[in-house]
């Protein structure tokens, strides 16, 4: 049984890992030839909004499922003329936008910060008279990885208001939308499985650490949150997943305020900060993933071990391969990717019983040399 | 990097599956164009000793190491002289050959059965009065799964000794071998893995239980084995892996009698009674004989979680997966193998704390109702 892929990153490589068990095989489509998950998948090197390309990708599979939420909506328009694929187009339009986002997010009760839209020019300095300065300027549409957006301070004039149109306004940006900008505590995602039975399965709520605007660390359980906040995310994530009628992963990201919980956005997906959920959960989010899709049972998002896990992103450049495997209890994941500044070209999860002695073993990454050009023998 | 290994099985394709996270990548050789490990790795389709494969095989890889002992001894001095590798020919050679195996055994002062060789018809007769009846006749080479042996019970007569010699003779076969049929009260096995540096770290001791000649269950740490028992078998794996001169995964089967360990036969390879470790251990024997081979640190062999762990084999059908996986904790491992009596399909396992809980989980599989032809898409 052949499961559709479109994207080729570590997403879909990881997808592919947890899937191959099973006694699933995979076809990706990607535009790039060196796509990492064309190590454990049958690769379709082609546009995504390529009719010949998605014609490949679906002949024969069982279904077609997303690594990202970004899909061209010609291709979600054909695949769905041609092949089952979930999660369904109305869940990835919302998580494409961020405007029908956060109406999704009001519409369930829950608070975003204040926002404003603007299709032109004139409408975006009237938008940032809505929301205030400071405030964070986004395409509503294609943006990812602090990608797709400006933030605009305290003090910005009419030309930096200006610059920001011209930076952002492009083709399939699909106008922008303007958010005030919000001081939080913390960031957190909630992430659960539903399958096509209307069964949910959440996992632990996961506190995330960004640099540079990338996520670094993720640590779950989110340490010391108060149970009710505990709560509310989860309840959140079910109404979601309710509202959508979603079938597979979906992640939500949360900001935490004192006690009040502020949406942020949904992945329609397996999302990064899930990845300690290969050997922190008794079920992966991708065994997960692909469970929910396939219409079979779902698997348990109970912690394994000691109930204490923490990932850590490998970005720009890896360890030296020695060095890396010399942390014992690190369990390592390379994508296969060449090295390329602000690139995730892997992570580490360490899972123990105790916070404190988990993170210090996932710091040690920290302290590493980097590898010499050649060391990992992907860096063509 | 790529990295080759001669067969193209299951074990091979878990071993592609535990590289790929370390950024390795796998090239295989198999007679099979179906080989399962074509799966995960790139598949090269050719006899093990036909040069042309081998040169395909090993053309640009990192080393060659090996999912299975009887290796020709044409693939293995071809190989020697154009790569790297690992474990060495002589390791493989003495896990090739019953008698080599035996007098390392013996060498290092553990009890084996009684036995005998015989090259010929009247050796055969001369062999089992040397051993008595009941005893085992065995092919000193190319023997698994308890195939390539026969068993005379007490009071066998000329004729059927001539009938063994008659079904056991052959080429390759390396002549026979009789072993004094041993009553036992466990068969166990001690799965360790040696680094090129010589630095050696070993599993906790598995039982094993076998239905119809083939692995049935095994079941880690091995329950109610006397501390003295535990540490005489990893002195034992310690000093075999020294004697060998070993780099990689080597696994050991032994018999237990009263408090008595008697050597059976070693794996000089990752072993079915090592498929718990995958969940069920810090860093799997499959990672730990990548690590080994390539001379990087190798990893934690600690049990994950409770501690405790059932693997237990899927022979001849599997279940349907629906049902397998609505077993909530069990670990499902589907290796794309069309169905037939006596082989080896997958496996599954449970982790926890509990011994008689997941041996209790892991004895619901037997229950399960079998699958349908083509429920699981590789009935082929």
């Amino acid at each position: 049984m052949v499961i559709g892929i479109l994207g080729g990153g570590q997403l879909a490589r990881m997808l592919a890992l947890a899937g191959l068990p099973l006694g699933l095989r995979f076809r990706c489509l990607d535009p790039a030839p060196d796509a990492v998950a064309g190590h454990a998948a049958e690769l379709v090197v082609g546009a995504y909004d390529d009719p010949q390309a998605l014609r490949l990708l679906a002949r024969g599979v069982r279904l077609v499922t997303f690594e990202f939420e970004n899909v061209p909506v010609a291709a979600t328009d054909w695949l769905a003329d041609h092949v089952t694929i979930a999660p369904s187009p109305r869940a990835l339009a919302t998580g494409q936008d961020r405007l029908l986002e956060k109406r999704m997010f009001q519409s369930l009760g829950v608070a975003v910060p204040a926002f404003a839209t603007a299709d032109d020019r004139a409408g975006l300095h009237a938008a940032v008279r809505t929301t205030g300065l400071p405030c964070v300027v986004k395409t509503r549409r294609l943006g990812y990885d602090g990608r797709g957006q400006v933030r605009l301070p305290a003090g910005a004039d009419a030309a930096a208001i200006d610059a920001a149109w011209t930076a952002l306004d492009h083709p399939g940006s699909g106008g922008l939308i303007v958010e005030q900008f919000v001081t939080f505590d913390r960031e957190l995602s909630v992430i659960a499985a539903r399958g096509r039975d209307g069964t949910v399965v959440v996992y632990p709520l996961v506190e995330n650490e960004h640099r540079a605007g990338i996520l670094h660390r993720s640590r779950a359980p989110a340490p010391d949150v108060p149970p009710a906040v505990v709560r509310a995310a989860t309840e959140f994530v079910h109404a979601a997943l309710q509202h959508l009628d979603y079938t597979g992963v979906l992640t939500i990201e949360l900001f935490l305020r004192g006690q009040t919980l502020l949406a942020n956005e949904i992945a329609p997906r397996v999302h990064n900060s899930g990845h300690w959920t290969i050997e922190g959960s008794v079920c992966s989010q991708f065994e997960n993933h692909l469970r929910a899709v396939l219409g079979y049972p779902l698997g348990d998002t109970a912690m394994t071990g000691g109930g204490v896990a923490t990932m850590v992103n490998l970005v720009g450049e890896l360890p030296a391969r020695p060095d890396l495997l010399g942390v014992r209890g690190l369990h390592v994941h390379a994508y296969g990717k060449a090295p390329r500044p602000g690139r995730k070209l892997g992570h580490a999860t360490v899972v123990g019983a105790d916070r404190a002695a988990v993170d210090a073993l996932a710091d040690r990454i920290g302290a590493l040399p980097a590898s010499r050009p050649g060391d990992w023998g992907f860096d063509g």
